[in-house]
């Protein structure tokens, strides 16, 4: 499996791939980030971001795109932006039928720490040990992006077998109705 | 001047088209809802809110889009949705190069109505007078959208006056440099 983790962000959107399936040593792919110039319009910066992400889902043709949830709760001031440049990675994403997963910055660092409240420094120093990296990946956004991606590999067995579940356990006390995402076909390009 | 006001949601994104220049009567151009099914996954919905814009933008073919800003402060439960929803909008109007400009809540209803705090009822009321429709466009997204396109025209002379006067300083006191967009160039199609 191969994965782009996305640590979005309007100024600096950290981008990594990995690959590897869990329980076996990961390898890296390609670790980045895109960045907008800060005095640029919105509108501009959500373009410059969009480009960006295309180039690495052209590039590295993940089989899925792991992307941090934001919450509202924290960082007000720059949760909006946050909350934009994710729109865009997941839009990128959903437009190639690709699967979106979202995870929260405590799950993505309880699954590369064991702790969900590990620093900065420690999840860099987990991601260049579990990816047999020379040094940690600059800056942090890169780093968190490349966490995302391990931890989503190694969280998505467990949750395949939830998704099954859910799934038949639907299935049993369903009556007939229409496909869930029969209302939003997927195209590749859309226009 | 023709506006698309776009009044961001995941569940109902409300657009507008409004045609007119300040101080004179405007007129509707069209009204509607983008509608995305609130099962449905949360990238594939961007992906329906993205293709309806497109299909108002290219029907209506608008000189500029007016999106409501989004502030994290309230109604935390839906925001960050309304956050991704406006990213969207504001994608397509800029990729397309057209100018995007945000204008608040109370910035709408105190241009439609003359006070900040007017309620739903009232801005559907002023809306209905003000494009001369037989009734108040329903639901309240759609009309809000409209109110938003009108805002937008109305205010447009004072904010271009504003940053020409900007500009002006800007220019007065430059150093050679490089022009603010040259970043982040803005091409039709992203691909």
């Amino acid at each position: 499996m191969r994965v782009l983790g996305v640590d979005p962000g309007l100024t600096r959107c950290g981008v990594g791939v990995v690959e590897g399936v869990a329980g076996r040593p990961l390898t890296m792919r390609g670790v980045g980030v895109v960045r907008t110039p800060a005095d640029a319009e919105l509108g501009d910066r959500l373009v410059a971001i969009e480009r960006g992400i295309e180039q690495w889902l052209d590039e590295h043709r993940p089989d899925c795109v792991a992307v941090e949830r934001v919450f509202a709760q924290h960082n007000v001031r720059t949760v909006m932006g946050t909350a934009q440049a994710s729109a865009v990675a997941m839009l990128c994403a959903a437009r190639r039928g690709l699967p979106v997963a979202l995870h929260t910055p405590s799950e993505v660092k309880a699954a590369v720490s064991g702790s969900g409240r590990a620093d900065k420094a420690q999840v860099g120093a987990m991601v260049t040990r579990l990816l047999r990296l020379d040094a940690p990946p600059k800056p942090a956004d890169a780093a968190d992006a490349l966490a995302l991606a391990i931890c989503h590999i190694w969280r998505a067995p467990a949750a395949n077998r939830l998704q099954q579940a859910h799934a038949a356990a639907t299935a049993a006390r369903a009556t007939p109705r229409v496909p869930r995402t029969a209302a939003v076909p997927v195209r590749k390009v859309p226009r």
